[in-house]
């Protein structure tokens, strides 16, 4: 096992009912800005829980949170809360509602300028108190400290993480993702799948607990996953995936492990470019990693198969083959597309696909041997 | 899944050589009481590694804190505290030291009769901040808010938890713990595997992460377990263990499942009329709670079983059995004895054994139906 240091100090509230915790989460006398995404918390009733539960508190909302959200508009919200001297914010959406309340947070506060964060990794001294209210499980944003944001002007998709944008609470309520579309909860499931993955599918370092513990979680996102679009009302299926998804990325199983986040990190582009939803671009190309990087994966490749899928098998050609077949299968069982011609790319599009890698040097994987040339092969393979 | 709200904010720095993180880690200008044992860390070199990392600070030393920590002892550090005007808190050693320093952490602090924290309850407002060197993996208290006290003059053992008592961090190096003395090694074995225990072994509320991840830390420490004592040196088994004992207790495990913490509850009795270790009690009892409340645990016994011990069978009743048996002889291969005969204790003492539950009314276990005279039956078994 590597050496590591870590702490996540959010708070999880989680089960049935538990919106009506906020007024006692949120610090008495806060001025608070509601963020949301489209409007869609208004359908289903969240929007009205949270403005019951926050009815003696100064609240003014910010909504218009695009999915991958936009630098752009983060922005407006800093002016917003400049402007409305906003003490607390308060994110009440998935994973690209909290990611931009997390870039406000610290955008506000950063003396620079703002885009810097993402591109310069800029360092984060302060951000404005956060809170969370979860509608949508997938990137495990509601429970650590990172966060993804988009610029359209440039088609840049960049990333940025610091203690300071800890959520302070996150609520977790697997009642409200009752109402969500299919798309969105199947590409939750394949999400946080992956998220597991980038941490556990490396070379072994003996680290028993991680490993156990992400296998864990890939159990449960698999055999809930297959269950939940047929059972969209069984709390135990949503509360199950909701806490695995949490668990996914709340960033412990990755402690101490080596891990390799290529595949979300070759992704960003075909959002960026191609607009396709992040964890569309997940599971078109992490079987491509996984086969071109089989050798030096093989042994978690292997386990994770056996594990995860039931793979068994004579070689280990064989096992290699079925585990990476079973993860692409699982992806397609959930309606995910995973071949890039599936979404109209071909082979003419690559060079720009790759071509913020080679801007930016980027070398991807736990070895660090995807530069833009591979990862330019790993997409050939995925047409 | 039951609901629940939990946070866990501590700072975990694992991995050799992290002792020297320790001057970044404790504030700049604090007033340290460095808290620690009988003085095994002078001859292991830990002393010297701690002294060497805090050379900077004004430190000043209170050893002699014994195991199952006595109150008369906390009170005179208290005292100490008090009298140098203490602004931090070292503990240096396994669950009995930490567990001291959050009584003393808690008691300085409170405003009356600090034995109340035990007795009755008494509410935590503040504490002084502690962090921790951890020197023996089995308690878990490095990485949570529980402290159990004993108290000599009325051989009484009682345990409080309060959010005030966190460490602030908890340095985790497997190294140290490579000089440690069998039995010390072998009750933490046993300890952190019965901590799993009381939090799963339970009935389903089809909570998947927390049943993967509680399972997965038993399997780590019964492989790892069976190996540790032939191989004290092995880094990688110390740091599985290490790892696993402090998430056993960390409770994350326990967050929305029922728990029955029966075994450690009618153990303390044992510990403070006997003298026996914590660990040597937990290994007695629990094969009786087990084969007692055998119906009402059934459907979790045969999966840890099947899951941790492999265990096979035809029927329901071989399928417990044999696990029960399976979990006594891991027990006993860790060399712990598991009948209170071994220990010298006749049906004679049982009257006395269970009169402190018998006085405060406890009713133990996950439904509550483990009264006095339900405990003596179970001891009656353990004979």
């Amino acid at each position: 096992m590597n050496n590591f240091e870590f702490c996540n100090p959010v708070k999880v509230v989680f089960g049935k009912g538990s919106i009506s915790r906020l007024s006692t989460l949120v610090p008495v006398g806060s001025k608070v800005l509601m963020i949301y995404g489209g409007g869609s918390i208004k359908k289903n009733g969240i929007y009205n829980q949270v403005v019951e539960a926050l009815k003696s508190f100064n609240v003014i909302e910010f909504s218009g949170i695009e999915a991958n959200p936009h630098y752009e508009t983060c922005m407006k919200a800093v002016e917003l809360v400049r402007k409305e001297q906003i003490t607390y914010l308060l994110a009440v959406g998935g994973g690209s509602v909290i990611d931009a309340t997390k870039f406000i947070a610290a955008a506000t506060c950063y003396e620079g300028e703002p885009w810097d964060i993402l591109s310069k990794g800029g360092f984060i001294k302060q951000a404005l108190p956060l809170g969370v209210v979860l509608t949508l499980s997938a990137t495990g944003s509601e429970m650590n400290e990172r966060a993804v944001i988009s610029r359209v002007s440039t088609h840049e998709k960049l990333n940025f993480a610091s203690p300071a944008v800890f959520p302070k609470f996150a609520i977790l309520d697997p009642e409200v993702t009752y109402s969500l579309p299919e798309r969105q909860v199947a590409n939750g499931v394949v999400d946080s799948f992956i998220h597991v993955i980038e941490q556990y599918l490396t070379y072994p370092v003996n680290a028993k607990v991680q490993d156990y513990f992400a296998e864990g979680l890939m159990k449960t996102i698999v055999e809930e996953g297959r269950k939940v679009l047929q059972n969209p009302h069984d709390y135990d299926i949503r509360a199950n995936l909701m806490w695995a998804a949490t668990n996914a990325l709340n960033c412990w199983i990755g402690q101490g492990v080596p891990q390799d986040w290529s595949s979300h990190r070759m992704g960003y582009a075909l959002t960026a470019q191609f607009g396709l939803d992040h964890a569309q671009t997940l599971a078109v190309i992490l079987p491509g990693v996984m086969a071109y990087m089989h050798k030096e994966k093989q042994a978690k490749i292997i386990r994770m198969g056996e594990v995860v899928f039931g793979i068994t098998g004579e070689t280990t050609d064989e096992l290699v083959q079925k585990s990476i077949q079973a993860t692409e299968d699982f992806f397609r069982y959930m309606g995910l597309k995973t071949r890039l011609s599936e979404y109209g790319i071909k082979e003419f599009d690559l060079d720009a696909l790759v071509e913020p890698m080679k801007q930016r040097g980027w070398k991807l994987g736990e070895h660090g041997n995807i530069d833009y040339k591979v990862a330019r092969e790993i997409l050939m393979m995925r047409l």
